[in-house]
């Protein structure tokens, strides 16, 4: 670990990121100073102990966690102030904001974007927790002017969050957040979105693979309409490609009709779409897998009746098997399925002896 | 309930769906005989109790659990040897096996199409559950030839498995299922098979949303081949729509660029493309719901201590509190999270109660 160099950190924006940022420095032993525009965030933030009010003080650092298109005001604000050595931006759009802040006239030697690549449903101070960030990627993306000591304080918020630092190109970043998140973020709007005429007899027909595919969609619209303009060239060129696979699609699916009845060719397209999707899933990390962690998985078959989750647990917990993640899949809305366990790879073979000795069916995955 | 007809019923593919009719019609104390042509999943299935290999005897209704594009030779096979009085196919596609059937001749006036929408995220009879079915829909969709009796047999297997019967016309199943089923697992590959070239860099920063958003894509290209070929029309008709609703989107996205760096009218559409999918959603049933079964929903925030959920479900088992069904969120891998319990509404307050005592932090949703 290098020297440690901040004392005292300011966070403007007392929301979820903010908030857990606080929490997992003041835990780190750092000083933390918050600010919002809303009070009320700023005294939840503080009653759960994420640092205490920020009335001016001069800080080593400070981490910007507000809305992409919010950065620069809020970032110049306390430059102008003279308030903090060197300062981070947490957005999820990285270009957008650094062209934001050379338009306005900020400082850039002393500016890093760094952003920590985490988040939970629920939003505002109250849902913070210091392990919000725990083996987390943070992306830092200074800009080519960024002085080495402001990168190494954004790196060093990084680390002392539990993170794990990678470093990327702002544009680099943003190509890949198109792909990974906003682009998914806007097809499950999308299918979402057709919905809408549906009878409630006919929507009771939708299984948990519909309620998994558009889950995206309960997203906070003015938060997206943010990120999705700020980062609109790569979007637009992901949307772009994704429109020409969906135009070959169908294409395929209208294909002209053979004597089986069947769309000629269509079986054969649809057939390799799908392997490219299972080719192109396989490259994601494994559901519990985080930069630098691998968890081995097991699946196993639970049946109607709502003790059955408990069992599980407690026959793993008395093989002392700590469970690291868990997830049901149900194919239908009803508690008959699978629990997939993440367990340590060491552990997996003892855990799946465990479960079978007590009587479950389980699959090693 | 109406009088009981059924005392023997065949199945035709003891897969999942099929050994899972057989459990449950056991269960029900309906005698089930049983046939695959894979001799091993007939022997699970027997195994399992869901019935005994049929050997040509004579049956009161057979139940034909194959792919869509199976569906016509097995049930003309059922048909020419005479074995069943009436019979039902399980096909996710509808129009298509109607018109095979008319096509090689089978007699429709004893046969009704009836497709239970549930299923499992594993596949084959050692995934079967008797309480697969139950509080499930159960769509029959009778020819215009389909005798009453063939109805009224399909609904009573139904029935008895614990569904609820819904009666469409075939072509308005097909629609359905085109819009709930078969697109977003078209979408969801789409969006999976561009993740081909990411890097595990770049993969690294993929977060639940991703996961969730392309969970179906993992499904087994043989079978989809077979369902969006049978139900090319209305798939087609779909994703038509959905590419004309990208196209908007792309041009909002890709519109000119205002002074404050935004792309004009790109903010407003996404907003509106984000409120859209909101109120579209908002139709599906809730996540535990079932057709007739409404669940109340209480959000739970745990650390990252993997006993923290067999604590959330110790303190609710301790106010007495059934837990219908539990989600756990990530919005990032690593268990810190907001557990989703699903109670009965009667019990809502009491379970909050409970677990706010405890010491949890509690969102009534």
């Amino acid at each position: 670990m290098t020297g440690e160099r901040l004392g005292r950190v300011g966070v403007v924006g007392a929301g979820l990121i903010g908030a857990s940022v606080g929490l997992a420095l003041r835990r780190a032993g750092v000083e933390v100073l918050l600010t919002d525009r809303d009070p009320a965030e700023v005294s939840t933030a503080v009653a759960m102990g994420a640092g205490q009010p920020w009335a001016g003080q001069l800080v080593d650092h400070a981490v910007v966690a507000v809305p992409p298109g919010a950065v620069a005001p809020a970032l110049l604000d306390v430059q102008t102030r003279r308030l903090a050595t060197t300062l981070s931006h947490c957005a999820s759009v990285q270009a957008a904001p650094l062209a934001d802040l050379a338009r306005v006239g900020a400082d850039l030697t002393t500016v890093c974007g760094a952003h920590p690549v985490a988040g939970r449903a629920v939003r505002g101070a109250a849902a913070a927790s210091p392990d919000l960030f725990v083996r987390a990627p943070w992306v830092l993306c200074p800009a080519p002017t960024t002085r080495p000591g402001a990168v190494a304080d954004a790196e060093e918020v990084a680390r002392r969050c539990g993170a794990h630092p990678v470093r990327m190109d702002p544009a680099e970043h943003d190509e890949v957040l198109a792909r990974v998140s906003h682009v998914p973020q806007l097809v499950a709007s999308l299918l979402a979105a057709r919905l809408a005429d549906l009878t409630p007899a006919e929507a009771a027909l939708a299984g948990q693979g519909l309620r998994d595919t558009t889950r995206l969609a309960d997203s906070d619209p003015a938060l997206w309409g943010d990120i999705v303009a700020g980062n609109a060239g790569p979007v637009g060129e992901v949307l772009d490609a994704l429109a020409a696979d969906l135009d070959r699609l169908r294409a395929a699916v209208r294909g002209g009709t053979a004597s089986s009845g069947h769309p000629v060719g269509t079986v054969a397209a649809v057939e390799e779409l799908l392997r490219a999707g299972r080719a192109g899933r396989a490259h994601l990390p494994t559901r519990a897998g985080r930069v630098g962690v691998a968890w081995a998985r097991l699946a196993v078959v639970i049946d109607d009746r709502p003790g059955q989750l408990v069992a599980v647990l407690t026959d793993l917990a008395d093989a002392s098997v700590n469970v690291a993640d868990l997830a049901i899949e149900h194919a239908s809305e009803h508690p008959v399925g699978v629990v997939e366990v993440a367990v340590a790879p060491s552990r997996q073979e003892a855990a799946a002896a465990a479960l079978r000795r007590a009587g479950w069916t389980v699959q090693v995955r």
